[in-house]
């Protein structure tokens, strides 16, 4: 049987568990050119959050009843496409069940190249590395010196880009939300500085160790982070939106970012961008990446939760901030574990 | 004896007259290398509330009791300077007074090209036709078939950046605060639609003059105009911020755009720019902005109050949205009417 998660409702408010509905089918039959995976990781991301509304439209939508979108890692089972051997290491957007079916008709499977482990292929290697490199490098457009804050420092996107920046050579702040995870910043990934937005004196620590102001700000956040970085920002500053986690599941009237205006007096910039836009370039910077994770230059983690009925009680920890780097659910563990 | 118009009070909500103090002063005596200018027209433009409050930070402070700024024009009166004999007509940061004395050591004084009337040269090829001009082709980046959408549209900034964007073959839509002016949009300046955003269903006209959204918002308004545009924004839209003149005489906690989260799903940016930093850029655009207005290409308009005692109003008045085309003040009529 395959266990699966389907969309049981569209989250008002906090995401829940009730929001899924467990279910067990039969598992399919193989057919000619079709292959079997047997999801081992599943990855966890904010974006989640906007799928499960249909709110983020660059993405096919999902429908009450839908199996779970998710991108995970794992290997082939059975097969019947001689381009997918058995024992084959894949990623793609499996979806939150222990099985995936790939028809003959779909799009290739990602192959993982030697040497990355099925967890770093959906971390650093996968969407949330991507994200942070593809921001960073296109949107941030680094230069020495300059003074780089990231928010969610901590996430799985923040902590790369903040190690991806500080080897382009920029002072580099991050802003989280607990004292273990700003020492884990700056002791162990090599951040300048770190910031605890839940402390009442945030704003004053940020501006304190931003004298100059702020070049980049890679924001994962929105709310009063976003607002708080835009009144620091210096001239011809660059402003990557890339998330809102204190958007999504938020109640009532939104705020927007009254500093917006301070774009004006800074003559700069604040831009969006879509990782997905970016799909056909995700080998070249993996290539670029993987010698930077060998030397120990650029570090990730993950926050692993274990089995699959964790797999909705692991989003609600995602939003609750309870993650250190990616936050990841082992559905199966690997025949070669990693 | 010198009129001068000083700056009596930092303005709080609306910009009130009474936030002037007007004096009579000794017209100055003529040193070495001194010249007089007669101040002809005064340029008013909503810049200048941010200017009374200091709010402004990339133009030097205004301290209460200093002349108020402005950008005027007029006609070298006295004359100490060779560089600049008795009839020179030229434009530059005169204030709020009837002659300014240039000082042998100050900036030189901006010559008034031939062909170029004195009110023409504080509006379309002044510091408000240059905005327009700066921040279309350089923020906005418009292409032939862009839809493109202006606020404060039948304003001095306004009126100019949708002609230019028309002439670089864009879909252009104004959004302006009457009829009369929608229709001297549409009919005398070409646009191809206009909305009165004070007409209770204005965004939902705007979604239907705009069926495919906005490739390029100019913002001379934030608030709910700037928010209704970000929601329409389409794939790589710009958003020009330009101004803020919703902002400039609120009262109570600003606003921001809640929807510029719409600029992540869009891959979009909003930027801001100070029109100064082009100022070694003016003759060059005035150059290529003279042959439109000469074909009638590029048509501009002025709302002239007369009398120096009428400048504190006048400001009020553009503030409420009175003017049409380049709010001016005519000091003292030039001896060669234009």
């Amino acid at each position: 049987m395959n266990q699966q998660f389907l969309l049981a409702a569209r989250p008002e408010g906090m995401v829940r568990e009730s929001d899924f509905n467990r279910v067990s089918t039969p598992l399919p039959t193989i057919g000619e050119g079709e292959c079997l995976i047997d999801v081992h990781y599943m990855g966890l991301e904010p974006a989640m959050r906007g799928w499960m509304e249909n709110r983020a439209d660059y993405i096919a939508p999902l429908a009450i009843g839908d199996v779970m979108r998710g991108f995970g890692a794992g290997s082939v089972s059975v097969s019947n496409n001689p381009s997918y051997p058995v024992g084959t290491r894949v990623t793609g957007s499996f979806g939150w069940q222990q099985h995936y079916l790939h028809r003959a008709d779909a799009a290739p499977l990602q192959r993982i190249p030697d040497g990355i482990s099925l967890r770093a292929a959906i971390g650093v290697f996968g969407v949330t590395g991507m994200t942070a490199w593809f921001g960073l490098e296109r949107i941030g457009k680094p230069r020495k010196g300059d003074v780089f804050v990231v928010s969610s420092a901590a996430g799985a996107t923040g902590s790369v880009a903040g190690q991806l920046a500080k080897i382009h050579g920029c002072r580099v702040v991050g802003i989280t939300s607990s004292a273990e995870k700003c020492q884990w910043l700056t002791a162990t990934l090599g951040f300048d500085a770190a910031v605890n937005y839940r402390e009442p004196n945030w704003q004053q620590q940020l501006s304190e160790v931003c004298p100059d102001g702020i070049d980049i700000y890679f924001d994962n956040a929105g709310g009063e982070l976003l607002n708080t970085a835009l009144g620091l920002i210096r001239d011809a500053a660059r402003v990557v939106l890339c998330g809102g986690i204190s958007r999504y599941n938020a109640t009532g009237p939104l705020d927007g970012p009254t500093n917006y205006f301070n774009l004006i007096f800074r003559r700069a910039r604040m831009e969006g961008f879509i990782v997905l836009d970016y799909a056909d370039q995700f080998a070249a910077a993996i290539d670029a990446m993987q010698p930077l994770v060998a030397a120990g230059q650029l570090r990730h983690a993950d926050t692993v939760s274990q089995g699959f009925d964790a797999l909705p009680g692991a989003l609600v920890a995602l939003f609750q901030g309870a993650n250190q780097g990616k936050q990841l659910v082992c559905i199966s563990a690997p025949d070669d574990p990693d």
